[in-house]
């Protein structure tokens, strides 16, 4: 089918606003608003443990940092996924932690274990970040972004990412994985005003960071903001929502051609405030998200992206295909980004990958 | 004010249905539909570490099951927190797991580990579980039942409780806590035929544990469904929803009278499904679901109960009166009972919950 033709139904598409060559680029196209029949794809995590050359790369990187800030090898691991499966779009290949770790926090990460931080105890440990200095230490992430955007197939558009400051502020503060989140919110319950100062900290810093990826060829944003489903709908709206909006205000007023994902995951009922409220031109749905009440509520305002079980994927076969099939079948009707609701695990056979990737690309209204 | 004249706004109260005596109890005329002000409140795992005299029972009962398996002590350490916070109701003091435990799988508990099981690898091993024995198993249980009714103030109601299918199944499946349910989900997704013959297995052996329950002198009854938030939309109506509905539908055909709460944490959007559809007189909030909604969208068809985040309570003051005000000021204007959003953390100080439980009872619509 005619893929102009299908654009044209879209009334959210500004198509003088865009130049020929961005037209190209399927993934930005929905995130301004077009519906792509079949709808492009990339999936969270596509540059990782999963895939054989990934381990191979990982190995002689040194540690998991080394890797993030060594731009030639954080460029291969990142084109790795996009020549085995022609995926849409590419994402730098990072981590959410190193604004932390530019901030000056202490960073590390222990193989089986996830990250590791010398955590914040409180406001009295805010002297100790520097935030003068990260946009100097985050330079080998920004060679990262021009190295990749020269490197990239013409078709294939460059995201760039950071973490939410909810979510970041939560590892500086926890000092790792957490199931409870309970240092956190101490801290946030028992001295909002202190809190806050770290997360308009984060705001600043996120902001910056994803503008700096912008300057250097990122075509488009995600921001994860993965533990926001942990929160009351007072504190959701506060150290999540509120932060998220001004984050995007404060981009899209230096670029505004740039589209943004936000995946505030585990949102529930809330994603419909987020749609309307945050400013971003997609959201990103976990799992959980219903796809009917998805299509109805949130998909007439902004794009969508998502949602397949990442568990599905270990699976593959019947399972997985009626589950693609039936996001498609909801979600495809509209402004779509085929993705997983979170990130793919490190045991999928990448056979997997390429029958998803097929069935997507297979797949007509 | 008068209590029954409050009861007569509500036009859930099937009034001749009720007894003079269950009249009096406050948790029982809200899950029946009445508005009372102020609501009833008592907290999940109310009898547990954070009191010392908890603490004092459970290191004399030996292992944590000893102490489920044995009724003086577990109908001690049920009435310790009605004692000290006066509570409108007591929840029997006993696990979740004891239904796989006595249908014969072997569990254990390790001091900070969690629960431990010898985990079912796939459909052959069904064959391992004895649901024959399973009421006998329990005994401990229900003369736990029996001796909690016996000794409770005559105005506080008592609660059963069951693990639904889904959560139980997840940890036979996983043997233990999980983070990523991919055992559990692998199963599902690659042999559902098999794993709803698990599903059944459970709705059978937990629809006769709560009957006998009631039999035994449970006035109202709660079922657990703990992880009902890690299912895409169609895998939560199949494995959580349906079986959860399954079990209403077989508890209520015997015992009509008695109310039954559900508690689908994590079910996001899916609440409303929930309540629409699963025939339980109540639904408990978790902490993130947002009051309004909750208001407007679930409490014209179930009563509500919930949804104070734990996490408040460790700290008290200031902030928790804020919370606590917040949702006394929207879910109290319906069919309420006053709850947490999940279990009380061992952390907590008590004289917070002291706090809790004289602003609730000095608060008026």
């Amino acid at each position: 089918m005619d893929k102009r033709a299908s654009g044209v139904e879209d009334p959210f598409l500004s198509g003088s606003e865009l130049s020929k060559n961005e037209n190209q680029k399927r993934l930005l196209r929905v995130l301004r608003g077009e519906i792509l029949d079949p709808p492009p794809v990339w999936l969270m995590r596509q540059a990782g443990r999963y895939l054989d050359e990934y381990r191979e790369v990982r190995a002689q990187a040194g540690g998991f940092l080394d890797l993030c800030y060594n731009p030639e090898l954080a460029c291969e691991v990142t084109l790795q996924p996009i020549r085995r499966f022609g995926f849409d779009a590419a994402i730098l290949f990072s981590d959410i932690l190193v604004v932390p770790h530019a901030l000056g926090q202490k960073v590390w990460f222990e193989e089986g274990h996830g990250p590791r931080l010398d955590p914040l105890r409180g406001v009295q440990d805010l002297a100790t970040l520097d935030p003068g200095r990260m946009e100097e230490r985050l330079q080998p992430v920004f060679a990262t972004v021009s190295l990749l955007r020269r490197s990239l197939p013409p078709e294939t558009s460059l995201i760039g990412f950071a973490g939410a400051p909810w979510t970041v502020a939560s590892y500086m503060i926890e000092g790792g994985s957490t199931r409870d989140f309970f240092k956190a919110k101490r801290w946030a319950y028992s001295d909002p005003q202190g809190f806050s100062q770290l997360i308009e900290l984060l705001v600043d810093a996120t902001s910056g960071y994803l503008l700096a990826q912008i300057e250097a060829g990122a075509e488009a944003i995600q921001i994860f903001d993965s533990w926001a489903g942990v929160w009351p709908e007072a504190e959701f709206r506060r150290w999540c929502l509120a932060p998220a909006r001004e984050i995007i205000e404060r981009v899209k007023t230096v670029h505004p051609e740039v589209p943004i994902i936000l995946f505030p995951r585990g949102a529930g009922p809330l994603y419909a405030d987020v749609a309307a409220q945050a400013g971003a031109d997609a959201l990103s749905l976990d799992t959980t998200v219903p796809l009917q009440w998805a299509a109805e509520t949130l998909q007439p305002k902004v794009a969508l992206q998502g949602n397949l079980d990442p568990a599905v994927l270990l699976v593959g076969g019947k399972a997985q295909a009626e589950a693609v099939e039936r996001i498609l079948s909801t979600l495809g009707q509209g402004p779509f980004v085929f993705n997983l609701g979170h990130g793919i695990d490190k045991h999928t056979p990448p056979d997997n990958v390429t029958r998803l990737v097929e069935q997507i690309r297979a797949w007509r209204r």
